[in-house]
């Protein structure tokens, strides 16, 4: 059963050692731990709903709990002090493109805004219901999840758009394809929710971002059906593809996408490299950015992120015996652990990693070989529980992250760091605060902060914390040039920080494409582009 | 000199041999030249400008004539019959964002309509006047042209957006760095015009469409200025860089474009592997596309278009040494060549190579080395002055273009040869219809179809048989799922055809980005997109 006030599965756990709570406790002071919200407390704030009785569409008060919000920190802190807010009036689940026109008509005619749902996994406010009088339908995509056709001589795979990351996955396998997008919320977000907001998979340097993946698809929209056919390449004019990637449920909602597909690769390798200092470890993993080597991923850790890693592992001994090693070929306290990925067939990949491995020492990387990168692939979609392991000892985890060119990322980084640790030195809180490339590209690189603080008694003071440390990290992301989102979307956070990369004039373009697919300004009021008359 | 009435550079001709004067006789019936319009005559008819004096502007009759028209065939009919029509009142060429803006002004005031103008190679009218009371100014980006910034780290490089192909080369290889954009009109195309027309690149399959190039950039609008950031990627709702792309200069004008630039590859070499048969060779250049090697070219010609590059090529002794020995190991009359190509640090691209042979032979192909290779590149800018040869003898040469997914090639291509030739048998003409893959990609390729045919005496009877051909060829594509253009662009003579593909929602979505930017409808009225009011 999934979470209705965290990450994942209730039967997934991910504990903290007594070494990693001795770590936060020593960098943090000790944490305490809230009573939660019960999702009984949750229902029984449920107002009535405010939509007639509709054949599609499900009232009861703990479906729309379960479809008020995603998972970002505010979004948690909203469930689990049960402060849940404004909720969708009702929720459907159209099992086809009619039934979502149906329900689009009804909606339209209703005057009902429509908030479209794919697996939930927003950390930026795309699910959010504004209260007020306008009745709110979440619409969820999930039972359109079904591969419809594979064509395997143009590797193209067409879906119902609600397919969640495992069950595409695995409708692939059986035919022997992969389409290798695994963003970290892999398991349960949903291909139109990836395309929706440009999402990134761990290993876009292989298989490219969604927008690489995305060939082609239907979207229902309020002024109509928009068909986009699948060409290799085209320069008919604007491509249509960007006016849906990115437009997070603004014009309309994507029932069915074909995207490229590959074949299973044969082989694949995760490997971990260890750099002296950051320095040498951003000249390295840009040199390999750079190279053309045909890697899967590549992901650089900055010091304080390898630390932790290390320390929340929990093999205490082997990670002991790794550092004596490691310090003796000269990698001591500001070590930087890279991970690098090769998928395909196995000669050439081997080959990759060879070449990588060997481009890799020249900048005095310390190779320590697969176990490392076996298990980060082992667990790299567990990792996210830690969220919750944290939160039961009276610690948040929270993350920002943008993109930015080569020059600009080692600023960005320390200004990301600077700007949330100053931010709640201001509520008296001391935060742990590490970075990590995630993506790398041969422009630049994103720049993926985490930031670890003690949780608050109150919800107000949670919330001020949190909003405290948003204006601050998404103002430094701004004054050092990077674009407010490499991954997660804008939604309602980022919402306010965008017309500083777009410009005013780029975001009177987005409006005015926006309004020409829903006139009516009805379909997911707020995300993106604040309301218009609510400034910009 | 430039050719006012034809391809490029006055001091270089194409001579066509006895033996291709004879294939084509063969084919086509003798031609006939006719007397080409002197550019005296062509002035001539040039009317008085009705611009109002301006420090700016050329009204030089001259100075009109050469930005009347571009490299259609229906444009050459103007030219070489002394018939150009419209032509713009006046010429400016800004050395400035400044002077673009206040042009922009002058034009929105004084009700004149704007067109830009880059290298003037457009094949699909881009530039193409229209006769009417609004007076036309063409707006020449040529002066800005300057390497403005070169961001070694990021590898990206910032141009004036007018700067030709290779003096955009010529700069950056002073630094040791390529973009690598090449396509068949680089000598005398722009940087701007590629990035407004989504142009496509002879070793796109290693440096990547114009798409992929451009990074950001500075664009003058009626509405104002359009400034785009460079991020190596975004997930920050929709992509202004994809407003520009495509958008053929009814946006605003493109100054300043950031594309992003590689170090000169050390090593380079093109190869030629021949196959059987048509099947053969499709398959193993799908394969070889799916196959995630790093080549950088992959080019295949059907086997009328091969037998016709031998023929042209001139060299009949060695042509037929070639023959004998590819009919001795299987390739006779059908046989279809493949030029492949691979660039970059001299280990890989060699092993690259090999694993390109090793899959070609493996379909049966029979490679013959590099020395047509070398051939291919070294007069692979020489190619299109054959149109100009071919014209003093009395034939026109003409492409159409298109892209679609693996399944659809073979069909789009046969539809393509039958349209040109049944179009023009109701004019009582033959038609040499042979074709390529220009592009490949994993799901699908380009298909580029080549025409040649008889020039007539007259131009009326000229227009007919182009119009004849080009609507035919155009629903081809339509009726066989393709792209009404892959590198060509929309401009006048595509854009009846583009609703089939962008649907009616698409296209009005395009017309209100449009009309964000030039609520007037002054840049480039009539171009991609009909005006508003003559129907879609």
């Amino acid at each position: 059963m999934q979470r209705w006030n965290g990450w994942g599965d209730e039967s997934i756990t991910y504990a903290l050692s007594e070494d990693a709570l001795a770590f936060l406790g020593e960098r943090l002071g000790p944490g305490s731990a809230i009573a939660d919200a019960t999702f009984d407390d949750a229902c029984a704030q449920v107002p009535a709903s405010r939509l007639a009785p509709h054949p599609l569409i499900d009232t009861l008060p703990a479906t729309r709990v379960r479809h008020a919000l995603g998972q970002s920190l505010p979004d948690w802190f909203k469930l689990r002090h049960g402060r849940i807010g404004a909720v969708p009036d009702g929720v459907a689940f159209p099992d086809s493109a009619l039934q979502v026109r149906q329900l689009l008509a009804y909606a339209r005619q209703a005057c009902v805004a429509v908030i479209p749902h794919g697996g939930g996994t927003s950390v930026a406010g795309h699910l959010t219901v504004a209260a007020g009088p306008r009745p709110v339908l979440a619409l969820s995509l999930v039972r359109l999840c079904a591969l419809g056709h594979l064509d395997r001589e143009a590797q193209l795979a067409t879906f119902g758009a609600g397919v969640y990351g495992p069950d595409l996955e695995a409708q692939l396998r059986a035919h022997g394809y992969t389409l290798g997008h695994y963003p970290q919320s892999f398991e349960y977000s949903t291909l139109g929710g990836w395309i929706a907001t440009r999402s990134s998979g761990q290993q876009s340097l292989r298989y490219g971002r969604i927008e690489q993946l995305f060939a082609g698809g239907e979207v229902e929209t309020p002024a109509g059906t928009l068909s986009i056919p699948t060409f290799p390449a085209s320069a008919a004019g604007i491509d249509l593809r960007e006016m849906v990637l990115g437009s997070e449920g603004r014009l309309g909602i994507l029932t069915q996408a074909t995207v490229r597909v590959s074949p299973l690769p044969p082989y694949e390798a995760f490997h971990a490299v260890f750099f002296a200092d950051w320095g040498q470890a951003q000249a390295a993993v840009r040199t390999l950015a750079q190279s053309r080597l045909p890697l899967c991923m590549l992901r650089l850790s900055n010091a304080l992120e390898t630390q932790t890693m290390l320390t929340l592992a929990g093999h205490k001994k082997l990670v002991g015996l790794l550092e004596r090693y490691l310090s003796l070929r000269g990698c001591g306290e500001g070590k930087c652990m890279l991970m690098l990925g090769v998928s395909g067939e196995a000669g050439p990949a081997r080959a990759a990693l060879r070449g990588a491995l060997a481009l890799a020492r020249r900048h005095k990387g310390v190779h320590v070989g697969r176990h490392m990168g076996d298990k980060w692939k082992q667990g790299r979609f567990r990792n996210v529980y830690l969220r919750n392991g944290a939160w039961e000892h009276g610690y948040v985890i929270d993350t920002v992250e943008t993109a930015v060119d080569w020059p600009r990322v080692a600023p960005m980084m320390a200004a990301l760091e600077q700007a949330g640790t100053k931010a709640l030195a201001q509520h008296g809180e001391q935060v742990h605060a590490y970075t990590h490339l995630s993506h790398v590209y041969a422009q630049g690189a994103s720049v993926y902060t985490t930031y670890v603080y003690r949780l608050a008694a109150t919800f107000e003071e949670n919330m001020a914390r949190w909003r405290a440390l948003k204006d601050a990290a998404s103002a430094a992301i701004v004054a050092n040039g990077g674009t407010i989102s490499h991954q997660h979307g804008v939604g309602t956070d980022h919402a306010p920080w965008l017309a500083a990369e777009k410009g005013e004039l780029g975001i009177a373009a987005m409006r005015a494409l926006l309004r020409q697919f829903d006139p009516q300004g009805m379909m997911n009021p707020g995300k993106l582009l604040p309301e218009a008359g609510g400034g910009l």
